[in-house]
């Protein structure tokens, strides 16, 4: 991997330059230096995000490469190393030591959209509640709730979670459909396998908001596997128990 | 279709002899007729079950063929059609009108046992909180419980759903793990991938409880995905979400 694009938050320029100074003492070719989503450059071998998920979020949708991402304090899900493993990580980019960890999007057709964490209906505070119908090719669900959130398994950990959602393996092939303030406890998560193509309705316009990005109010909308999927490289002992156990306390041993 | 086997619950042989006198008329081959699961012979087109979810699930593990369910009164989740409805499936077995519904078996191979609703490790009311500790290749977890649901999609519906956990439609490839009554707050569940073979290690030992049937205390077994699955005959317009408003109330439109 001698090609490396480099994305950043604004806030983080200074880390972002330090890191680019040591790769190309190493001659590797820094095809882009950017935090502007639109200045990425497609044809790198790999990408370094340095900020938190959300940034990994962004880059995401922009970039073809793998992704290693790099954040300050404590991991996110989506990040591989944290700012101070960066001599870690150049051992390991020298030895190629690298495990794939590979991510669905889901799109939503209507506003042209990519979403790597979920994709969420939601009313406005002073409405009253709106009746979500969901139609599947193998059946439908009315909810009456204040939205819905439709998560892929990597937003299963994010605002599924939240509202009571399970955690998903990133390697489900599945959505969870997960509903916000429901009527008639109907509080349970669905899960339905990826193939499917979910229609949405709702009885009133709802706010479409797609990995915390407001696309502005719709009553009806369609999500759906997208064709790109986007692979994160991670050190080799990771895996993903150990980021829910680190952050979230689940599934943890106290005892040890 | 031309030959059958008809399995039934010892109270409904009544029926199931009703049954079987249509049949007959039609020029149907009954193989066999039974209530005892050792008597089930393998080489019939179909096999009736008259019973409830119970017997579906007794019957599924013996038969090679594909299944019907009837059953008095409310479908259950397994069942096709209620006893009453008879004579419709008379018309659909006609015209060779079904739907396939294929259902996935677990396996405890220490054990030699099929599952096709949940594997559960359960402590004695008597003792005090168990560690349970699930490896998967991709991780591990440890819970600190009474006890632990592994269950299919199938599954999802029954003991699971009743301690909290979502609901899986019937053909997501996937485990759900579903803490029972766990300590630090991690009730939520975690939805494996159904090619992960998961190995559970318990403190001290557990029951070990498939599909209902207890197998004894166990400190060491492991679950995976079996060869075996079963094809459930179902009605044109069945669909499993249909089931899940009828049965459960969820999902279902409350206005209409």
């Amino acid at each position: 991997m001698k090609s490396i694009g480099i994305f950043f938050k604004p806030d983080l320029e200074k880390i972002a330059s330090s890191f680019a100074k040591k790769l190309e003492e190493k001659n590797v070719n820094i095809k882009f230096f950017s935090s502007n989503v639109l200045e990425i450059n497609y044809k790198t071998d790999v990408t370094l995000v340095i900020g938190g998920d959300g940034t990994v979020l962004k880059a995401a949708k922009f970039v073809l490469s793998p992704i290693i991402g790099f954040k300050g304090g404590r991991l996110g899900f989506l990040s591989s190393y944290t700012i101070e493993e960066f001599e870690k990580f150049l051992k390991d980019f020298e030895t190629n030591q690298f495990r794939e960890d590979k991510r669905q999007f889901l799109e939503v057709k209507e506003i042209n959209a990519l979403c790597l964490n979920d994709v969420v209906a939601l009313k406005e505070p002073s409405q009253k509640m709106v009746d979500i119908e969901i139609t599947f090719r193998d059946g439908n669900f009315v909810f009456h709730a204040d939205g819905l959130v439709i998560s892929t398994p990597t937003g299963s950990t994010a605002y599924s979670l939240s509202l009571g959602g399970p955690i998903l393996l990133p390697n489900v092939d599945a959505y969870v459909l997960t509903p916000i303030a429901p009527q008639f406890l109907a509080s349970r998560s669905v899960i339905l396998p990826d193939y499917e193509e979910i229609s949405v309705l709702t009885s009133f316009e709802t706010h479409l908001i797609v990995d915390g990005v407001d696309y502005g109010k719709f009553k009806k909308f369609s999500v759906k596997k997208s064709e790109k999927n986007i692979t994160i490289l991670r050190p080799f002992d990771y895996d993903f128990s150990k980021s829910i156990k680190e952050k979230l306390g689940y599934g943890k041993n106290y005892f040890k």
